[in-house]
């Protein structure tokens, strides 16, 4: 069960990470959709879209994902990232993010990311997991 | 589509990978999903199921996943193994790996894989991704 | 500095984790080499040693460097393993892990670790990178 | 053995890659030291280092060491990174990565880099580890 709305989100992370990457479309149970429109300072020659620029996407996409499950919390630190780049991203259009939840637990969130162009929506350009440090807070409950 | 069914990999694995973990019980386009009963020899203190044992049960489901759809291949080699440790799996209980191929090129194919303790199939126990280096074979065309 | 001596470390290990792989040769500060003979079980057709194995005994080798440093601890849990299999690893000689920890935290360690073939000590056979979560103990200072 | 200098490969990353992050400050056998002198854009709320900009980083010091082994090759292409951060880099200080090549071969090479704020040279602030399909060029070499 989601405890913010995507504009709730956006609104927050509008106030504390003004600079992050994306636009949160959707929010669900343990996921997220998030869309990033492709410019210059996310190029790499070619021009496709670079590895960081998908690495710091997905990293948003996640945080999305975990901020609807546990409201507004700006100190959830990434401990680890793992990226698979599996083909080229044409920097001619937008990517999405589909970011899932694997575990949520009291002080470690894991989940996987899926990127796609809008270009191409079947295979995707890059998969990423990544583990978060939580915030003590005893009350959590223990979920998927 | 895939050109094996889950006895031909296994009679091929018995003849070429007689140790492997854990047996085939379906294939489907771009998956596999496999069982490995437990016994001593997979368990640590706990007891429960070890790390390399989940770590090597899923390497075992990919290679399955991949011959479904090339065919009997004995060189598939794992380039890299990435694993997130999720829960302790009870050494009481069976698990089960959902294998799914993310990408199969010519040269590299790409997986993810969750675990499950047969005792609980919704809070799986590890998640893992990894890349295997194909022969070269330009006819194999690029899949998703 | 180190608070158990190889030797320590491997009675301890006798007594909580008698079936792991390999034997500690020396620990120093935040390090440790361990050597595993390699039998049937370690094997995959080839013969080379197998990935499980190569993933098990770095995973043993820095849970040792980890001991090395704070002392008799059953319950160090490793949250994410990632390795890369760099070369085959022939079945016909043991293996060494030369393990490093790059951080020691109060809840959480990483480490990496090079395994060679004792038959070439010049290229490393796989590379690997772990985290564990400690059992909080607010006394334990922060390390490197 | 290297076959370009710091400024040679300055100056070729400034025909083909002028985006880049940080400057190389020197090359040895199968390692690089680079630079990166942090503004706004690199910057998460703290303010410290972000990630993205860590791991960008990283892959560019790799590309760096494999430079200058190969030479003047374009076509490198990161397959996949595995980064754990270690601890917060103050965003009032510049970062600095050291690249190490773990293997070269024909086909992929696979490296690790440990990045320090220049205000702590004792303690990383995040280590990486990344592979990257070569072109195939037959007559190179296999390195370490």
């Amino acid at each position: 069960m989601t405890v913010m709305t995507a504009e709730q989100i956006e609104a927050f992370l509008d106030e504390v990470f003004p600079q992050r990457m994306g636009r949160t479309e959707s929010v669900g149970d343990m996921c997220a959709t998030l869309r990033l429109a492709i410019d210059d300072q996310h190029l790499r020659p070619g021009p496709r879209v670079s590895g960081p620029t998908m690495m710091g996407f997905a990293d948003v996409a996640l945080y999305v994902a975990i901020l609807a499950q546990i409201g507004p919390e700006p100190m959830a630190v990434t401990s680890d990232l793992n990226c698979h780049f599996l083909r080229a991203a044409s920097g001619e259009h937008d990517i999405v993010a589909h970011a899932r939840l694997i575990k949520l637990g009291r002080r470690l969130a894991v989940g996987e990311v899926q990127i796609f162009s809008v270009s191409d929506d079947t295979r995707p350009v890059a998969h990423i997991t990544a583990s978060y440090a939580l915030p003590d807070k005893p009350s959590r409950e223990q979920a998927v």
